[in-house]
């Protein structure tokens, strides 16, 4: 080791889904919309002027922070922006997880959680899911430094009810408690109204799922002014300007348009409706889903094997190598085109094995 | 106190110059570009396409760094690409700065330093610049945990000559140095071709000055391939995907029209030339800028009262409120027409004090 190297911090990074390219491809690994983003966007995207780019956007990202302030009818000071859910969540955990005690979020849950714990030093303790790969409330009644956990989860899609959410927090009054709620427009109920209750609750939303803006690089935390304060403080002492101009002025039409959102997202959850009666007919199990895709396991076919083979037709799903998922594939909900590929395959595939 | 604000993280945030919004007004106080960008960014803006925003950008950015290695003729290997210098030099704090002993920078220089100092509790020494605003290299022998300078400096608008970079690189060959090169388009000489000698130096640039680029939030820095490696690593433990497909696309065709690269920034060099002639006569005493702003004093205008005074002419300019800076102006470098407004103001402005 060169002398330099001595002070540089080593980490396990996290290793994304692959972004394969190319058109005939169906691409069910990382939980994008198949639908484009509302149409305001485009008008948006073709009225932006380029001569603005020279100043530097809005450091409060106020038009997208008031379109989000109108939506959810929340006040502009309990909400905060950041490139994607992930800077958002990366954040807090920066800024909420001070202690000497550790953070819990469950055992199988966003593969992150551990690489920012690591990053920032943050001790941590991972309460197993349930043999349901159901999260157990009174897993969070221990003593601890913080709590998050997605809601939905993931890679399960199991949605946990307001009312063992709310358990969790009646027993974590002491320490900010993160709901990730990146799926929840697929059908759950967000947390957002118990924010109001508790103020040591931070709710996060996404729009790389229901919004189909993955590709801008947007997400949201709601919460008390107080949380908010704090989580702006350290987000103004690392970077001043995180979300560029196009991001806040598409990201606010985005948000306007109730209607097509409606619309697209209700048409995603039908095709994964339709996704359970045909996949559950070819054999495949599944915990009940309420986001934008499906964790399914075969009851003849090894999900390693059947990942490979989906992969030489350039169907694309999701594989986790490690304890307890490595038998299962994650599916994101497509259109009903690309699932109806998806169901042609697997049928020939499964009198195969 | 709230038991669960105990583990929050409590930092004094950056407070970034004022955006004020009008037609009317001059705005010389946060060092944009005055000229619009490259033709060729204002034309992938028109041909971009909105639906490819349903999908995750290239975690990568390769197209950015594809365009940036081809232009700074080095390896892909070598570069590495952020939402800003910002976030670039933050990341790089958090990722070289690992050591007990403290990092070095000059007591004038970026304000941002000492934040990302404080926020990742980083211990740090701040050497003096000399009576005439300058770095002395010699401050910078002594032991250290890594070391970061701008050059030119801000807000001082000098540059160090080459032979003493190297000299700093010569002697702090055990620690990563980042010389931070915000302007170093306006006049200086880069340092990157260093980077091939000094496996240790990682030099820092933005798509925000010279590029006329502030709004899309680009940043790049250049190093061996093990310090880009390790870099990189923190960034995905952070966030995988930081920059969006916009400034992705655009940023790659900024960097293509070298021409108009050139002219732009001779422009404003020319415009500086003359700033300092016309400023001069005006009583005014400068350090010799190699940047795209003039850091000004007057012999009888007190500073406070001349920024008030300007302030309310709606031209703006910064005002650093700190010992040995408060009697002075930073001036932003305009188009010669926002210049011409701002000396005649000043001709009658001084007739009065």
């Amino acid at each position: 080791m060169r002398p330099w190297e001595a002070n540089i911090r080593r980490v396990v990074p996290y290793v994304p889904g692959d972004q394969p390219k190319g058109s005939r491809l169906i691409k069910l690994n990382t939980n994008e919309n198949p639908y484009p983003p509302a149409p305001g966007v485009a008008k948006a995207l073709r009225e932006m002027d380029p001569e603005a780019f020279r100043k530097y956007p809005d450091p409060s990202s106020s038009c997208l922070v008031e379109a989000l302030a109108a939506r959810y009818g929340v006040d502009k000071e309990r909400i905060f922006v950041g490139v994607g859910s992930d800077d958002v969540i990366g954040m807090a955990f920066l800024t909420f997880f001070n202690s000497e005690k550790p953070v819990l979020f469950p055992d199988i849950s966003y593969s992150f959680y551990p690489v920012w714990a690591d990053l920032f030093g943050i001790p941590h303790k991972t309460p197993a899911l349930d043999g349901e790969f159901k999260i157990r409330p009174e897993d969070y009644y221990q003593e601890n430094g913080g709590v998050v956990f997605p809601n939905p989860n993931a890679p399960t899609g199991i949605f946990m009810p307001l009312n063992q959410v709310e358990d969790i927090l009646r027993h974590n009054r002491d320490v900010v408690v993160i709901v990730d709620e990146a799926y929840i427009d697929f059908g759950g109920t967000s947390a957002l109204p118990l924010t109001e209750k508790y103020e040591n609750l931070l709710v996060v939303q996404t729009f790389s799922k229901s919004r189909a803006m993955a590709g801008m690089r947007i997400g949201f935390a709601v919460g008390h002014p107080d949380l908010i304060r704090a989580l702006s403080d350290v987000k103004y002492s690392y970077n001043s300007y995180t979300m560029n101009l196009p991001s806040q002025i598409l990201g606010a039409e985005a948000v306007k348009d109730q209607v097509y959102f409606q619309e697209i997202t209700s048409r995603i959850i039908a095709t994964r409706e339709r996704a359970k009666e045909r996949l559950g007919a070819l054999g495949f199990t599944f915990p009940d889903s309420m986001t934008n895709f499906l964790f399914v396991t075969h009851e003849r076919a090894s999900a390693r094997e059947l990942f490979a083979a989906l992969k030489r037709e350039q169907i694309y799903v999701r594989y986790f190598d490690q304890p307890r998922l490595d038998n299962s594939l994650r599916i994101t909900i497509g259109t009903d085109g690309e699932m109806e590929a998806l169901y042609a395959f697997l049928e020939n595939y499964l009198k195969t094995v």
